[in-house]
């Protein structure tokens, strides 16, 4: 079955049920968030993680600021613009999460301005609707890019993906992961290589563990695996999801996508990007404008309790790459499917 | 200053001291292998590694074998023969192990046949001096290579590496890291990449020690970091060692080896490899005869005590890769440099 990765449970005084990430694979563990604090440290701790997951879990917390108002209205939209702030210092990088927290605190101050003497209780009522409508399109989003995606992957396929843009990322069954899902449901059978993803290990953590859930068959490899797999014919194609595509289609992902995207053409394997429409950037005409962010360099030097890069050496650390779009044979969104992207086809395919 | 991996200390009741390197890089300490089981212990357990080193070892452990006999040449001859079975017995698939013990073992036997009234302690003096031969050609193998492969680096030049191919592999100051051994001591400044090299972290853990000891600049980048370095322009040439190479300059390495040689040629940055002309196998025609060695799942399956893939997953784990001599701008060995690297390239380099 596919995980679920995150669910709220009961009415305006319920609470955020999440699966612990931080455990997995070792151990499966659900996580209950019923207050701001345990939401912030849940994401900050990332047993929460993926920017979709991260905008449905926050869009959840403005519910959560007003379980502890007693009063009107107007104290529960200042309950509610604290714990934004408050909810938005949990990872301040998190594009998503301001997303969520701005669109449902928007919608709590337009419901209070047009209607005055509501009560808090139908105000709390209006942002658990806004939080769903938030989760509920995440999984129409998902479920979209699937149906559009799954027609890639081809009876007794091997499919290559890197990093985690399944539904452990995501309020539904994911995006690069979510093609693999509807190939399944539509009875294809195929097998998935995972690259572990160093540093932070996402491959053989989290999407090992969610395709083996769901019942897909998956092989765990090291990043420096993929291209002798691609040489011995065992890969028909690379499925990978996208942190931010630019207008012209370059797309930045997870560090070492890059890398996959160049092997992938070396070998002439077709290679597919699914991410939301969402993730366009058309500000960024191309990506050479896309800042490449450098994570902390324990992230490398240390292998359990062990030391495993000598003190003092030079470490080298980000986050993500950027795929030229000529290395991307198309890009899946919720909307359908970008075949040879360009700055013309995005446009096109976007309706701008 | 390089560090000198393994050392004889005293005549022929002696013993061989060793860097530790299962304590690298977080702790730097000798070994000092008294007997036989004490080295067997050693190389069964990784404190000595790398095909040349491991070799040179093997042959001073011929010299250990004859310091707990009592009597004649006969006698020492036994022990020699047992003693050879049960060291080749620490690492069966070291093929250098086995040439080695091999090499003392016949030339005790000739000295024996040549000199059938010599004395046990003549008989330890002649197994000791062919023990410090392999030492030496070691050595001069290794300074040779670097002499021939120093002229491709220049200055200011970012230099890549995969695995360890240095000082802590060999007797000597290794082989592909010689070559930068080499243009530092010609006053060349230039700075080292070297690939964390998974699963066993040879890179990050070996080679960045050693490099940093001799006081050459090093950054660890973890394996699906090159090619997003390779694209920002900050790697001139890559040069890594070889564990086999083909009659045709096909050659197995590291896993990982094949997909930086691929990076490189989409960059356009040429890719040398740095071995002595002993890894040529003549009889094999190509790199597909290579037998591809696989590994134990559990290297890939926990991070020090804990699990990172999910129970039961599956898990590819090869050893080795193999890179076309087409990637393959030249190789360097102890006896020069063979550019575009093929059958009748390699032929007329070795004289055959």
């Amino acid at each position: 079955m596919i995980p679920e990765t995150l669910k709220w449970i009961g009415g305006v005084e319920g609470y955020l049920e999440l699966i612990d990430q931080r455990l997995l694979p070792g151990e499966f563990k659900k996580l209950a968030c019923r207050d701001t604090e345990q939401l912030w440290d849940a994401i900050k701790t990332l047993a929460v993680r993926g920017a979709p997951a991260i905008g449905v879990a926050a869009g959840y917390g403005v519910v959560l600021c007003l379980q502890q108002v007693d009063g009107d209205m107007a104290r529960g939209l200042r309950a509610i613009a604290k714990g934004c702030d408050y909810l938005g210092s949990s990872r301040p990088t998190a594009v998503n999460l301001f997303w969520a927290l701005d669109r449902v605190k928007r919608k709590a101050e337009d419901f209070a301005a047009a209607n005055a003497k509501a009560s808090l209780e139908q105000l709390q009522a209006a942002v658990l609707a806004e939080a769903e409508a938030i989760c509920r399109e995440d999984k129409a989003m998902c479920q979209a890019i699937g149906t559009h995606g799954e027609r890639f992957i081809k009876e007794g396929n091997g499919v290559l993906t890197h990093c985690n843009a399944g539904a452990l990322a995501t309020a539904g069954q994911g995006t690069a992961l979510s093609a693999m899902y509807e190939a399944k449901k539509n009875g294809k059978s195929f097998s998935v290589y995972a690259d572990e993803t160093r540093p932070l290990l996402q491959g053989s953590r989290l999407t090992a563990w969610e395709l083996q859930q769901a019942g897909i068959e998956v092989t765990v490899i090291c990043d420096s695996m993929v291209a002798v797999l691609m040489r011995q014919g065992k890969i028909n194609l690379v499925i990978t999801g996208a942190d931010r595509i630019a207008a012209n289609g370059d797309a930045a992902n997870k560090i070492g996508t890059y890398g996959v995207s160049l092997l992938a053409k070396a070998h002439g394997i077709p290679f597919y990007v699914a991410a939301p429409s969402s993730t366009f950037d058309l500000d960024i005409a191309s990506g050479d404008e896309i800042p490449i962010e450098q994570r902390r360099a324990d992230e490398i030097c240390s292998w359990g309790t062990r030391q495993t890069v000598p003190t003092d050496a030079g470490v080298y650390n980000p986050a993500f790459d950027v795929t030229p779009a000529e290395n991307i044979t198309a890009i899946i969104t919720e909307r359908g499917v970008i075949e040879r992207p360009d700055t013309e086809n995005v446009r096109r395919h976007l309706g701008k």
